[in-house]
């Protein structure tokens, strides 16, 4: 990236105090930032770097008074905080699609068409009869199979997986070591002991505006025209299961390690910690929130709630009775001391157990 | 694919009533089906589909009996469920197993031998002194380190990775992203709190009939000369952890996400389920199942048991006592009402407690 | 490897009694060992082995008196266990480090630098910008992003991942599928009920003699010029997950499928066992022991404590209310006696409870 600042201003609304002509090639904290760098100050407790930064320019607030000399350059917004992080985004898009052309040695099978813009690192694999959109960026050692389709301004990182038959939608990002569409975990038990494969035929569809971690699974569907689905604006964590004709509803959020059976539906605007477990062939109601390493066995039909534990319930409650968990050995022996007074008074004093006494 | 149902119809012993010349090429569910796809009826809560279908043919029973005009061929079979299910078979073993040839570029090392109709991904990459039977796929990005030995028919998806030594029987299916024989996690404490890596030299053994899901990790032996097996008809989920010096019993199923620690020994037609985490150096008895997240410190000695928890214990009295746990509160303000009660009889009448009155 | 006998014992400082020209080439256990191999004998119950085994030496203590002919060459040491786990290490570290050179096709950036001694397996990829130390070992399809510095004796093993920007240490070695640097699960929520993507622009450091396992993720820090952080000689094992801006302190161990969350920062010398999930945004103080599938949520403060359960606490207290836990039924039953006894007397003799007799 190489601005003005006069255009950075331009891009945010701002007013420019000082050489709008310098030119800035990267952000940086205000106390960390160097010349040819820009900053923010919204935080007053950081006032004190302002007047001491290296950074050619720095996004102030328009009430911003100095009590000092400042040599960076200002520019003045109405909120700097919410400005930078704009920039932040605009710096990362343009970074992370910055790549075009193909690399070579590159392989692209018969069929396929790539729209403009794409990027095709070295060792990447395309298969037979693959469509990929615009700006589509696919790094070294990706692997496409057979008869994909996907969107435009989506990142396959490196080495990305996607079986045959898989669709992706627009500005999707998947991370390194993803892999998509292979086959579920289904076996049908044999008279003698074995388990021969079902075939998983079916497909994974993934939506726009879905972002999914590192080394995450995500399975095919078993029949032939069912999908295993994941909703617009879904966003998944590292190294997730997602197992064969799940589906992930719209705006829900799962942190890293979680595990989703074989046929479970989520609900939208779900959020799921990490580590945790669902069982297969159950619904989970939207705007549901799971705490981590909970365990789900069956359908939560209820909206909105807050649970944990194995199986769940809920989390106040969880943390209740975990809290007399703790004290388990303590309540035993209460229990015992409690038995042996009365189990006391029972024998020393039959008749009070036995008969009322009139 | 593409057959005649005359074809299929043969394949199947069935008889055809209409137009057997007709091609398929496709199978479908009946409310799905399109012209040149095969579709199947078995449950009556279907039939209505049957008389508005496109499929060009349809697997029925020899008992069934039209109530209106059907426009597709039908192949009359004695069960047409288990009909359907063996053409899925078919077709999805012709469809895993058709690729063949060789891509470029796709490496090969030196004194290594392919056996026939072998298929060899571009960027594929296979070591020195390495046996490859017949029908083995490999795909694109796979790595198959010096030494090893695969039998026939087995696909190793993209991105398989085989370390050195390794060795794989027939028939296995091995996904994508799978690492087999990296280093056990061995580390002598050293008295200056540093930890000194243990050379892992053995290797890993995956015997015939094993399937093996996406990114899974099996570890290889410590010592030269031992090896980590995973023995026949093992079927793995995705994302498992298999330490080192494991042994997996025949026809054993594990779900995703679970591990397995260092040297120890899973019975043969154990069930485990997801995110089941197993200590080392213990042995589990044939036929165990145990649940979702459990974990597992000691032997299992006793076969057939079902367990959970952590550590397990038998399941139907881990969720009898878990049904106390969620009102252990309550339990605990009854027996505060008890002391209550009893250390007030105490206070008030100690005579009760401390002697027998006469 | 080929060595004499002879230049065998000067490695280990012992006395060859035998021919010491003979040629080794392999290490094996004595009861397996073939001509051309060494063993050792350190446990006398191995005795009988050393007058049948074919090994063409074995590493003796210098007390040790046949009581039959041996064939073998012996090697006469101090510790024959301490002085084979010498040459286990040689040996590993030869076969390790054997492969130099470039296979190809394989791709370097532009602007980047390797040392000597490096080996680069086909199919590798190195993006612009990159430093690489010498005697490092870069295995096919491993993919090292732009702007990376890696030091000397490092391996990395096939497939790993480097994003743009991570640095690596000296003596690292890096199993198959590994990924670092990979975007923090960050995200912003909107008021319309989507997630917009926090910009992940950090990197990750991992500095000398850290191991990692195969398909470990490790995402980058969150700002630019913030790192997530891998302190020296932390031993990291498969499926790890270590989110953004974690810090991970000298000489800690990690177990299989353990997970990090955000900004969490783990002391020094501390052991995790499997499973375990951490939250993010606390400290977990040096010398802390936390058992498998536990789950931390707060910092921990006080050093070298043995924790367990979820939340975790001390691990002797967890397994005493876990004994009780198994037996809840049988406690609310007896509570459930208690209650009928004691209440049976509050209706049958309420003055006990309501006054007290005089």
């Amino acid at each position: 990236m190489e601005f003005t600042i006069n255009q950075i201003a331009a891009m945010l609304g701002g007013v420019v105090k000082g050489d709008g002509n310098l030119k800035i090639n990267m952000l940086a904290k205000i106390q960390d930032a160097k010349p040819g760098q820009i900053a923010f100050l919204s935080n007053p407790k950081y006032e004190q770097f302002i007047y001491t930064t290296h950074a050619s320019a720095v996004i102030v607030s328009n009430e911003f008074v100095p009590r000092k000399e400042i040599t960076s350059v200002l520019i003045c917004v109405r909120d700097p905080y919410n400005s930078f992080t704009v920039l932040l985004q605009e710096y990362y898009k343009m970074v992370s699609f910055q790549k075009t052309g193909i690399e070579e040695p590159s392989f692209i099978g018969k069929g396929s068409t790539v729209g403009e813009s794409v990027y095709r690192g070295a060792f990447s694999y395309i298969g037979n009869n693959v469509r990929i959109g615009d700006n589509v960026k696919i790094y070294p050692h990706v692997f496409v199979g057979d008869n994909i389709t996907i969107g435009n301004n989506v990142i396959l990182h490196p080495n990305v997986k996607l079986y045959a038959d898989t669709k992706i939608g627009n500005n999707c990002v998947i991370h390194a070591g993803v892999v998509i569409g292979s086959d579920g975990f289904g076996f049908a038990p044999q008279s003698d002991g074995t388990y021969k494969s079902i075939p998983q035929m079916g497909n994974v569809i993934i939506e726009d505006d879905v972002v999914i971690g590192a080394n995450t699974v995500i399975d095919c569907a078993t029949m032939y025209g069912d999908s295993t689905i994941i909703r617009q604006g879904v966003k998944l964590d590292n190294l997730i299961q997602i197992a064969h004709n799940v589906e992930v509803g719209k705006n829900t959020v799962i942190a890293a390690q979680s595990g989703i059976s074989g046929s479970t539906k989520i609900g939208e605007h779900c959020v799921i910690a990490g580590q945790v477990g669902i069982a297969g062939h159950i619904e989970i109601a939207n705007n549901t929130s799971i705490g981590a390493q909970a365990g789900i066995s069956k359908s939560i039909k209820e909206e909105g709630q807050k649970l944990i534990g194995y199986p769940v319930f809920d989390v106040k409650d969880y943390f209740r009775s975990y809290a007399v968990f703790k004290r388990l050995p303590d309540l035993n022996e209460r229990l015992r001391q409690l038995e042996k007074v009365v189990n006391g008074v029972k024998q020393e004093n039959p008749v009070i157990n036995d008969s009322a006494p009139s």
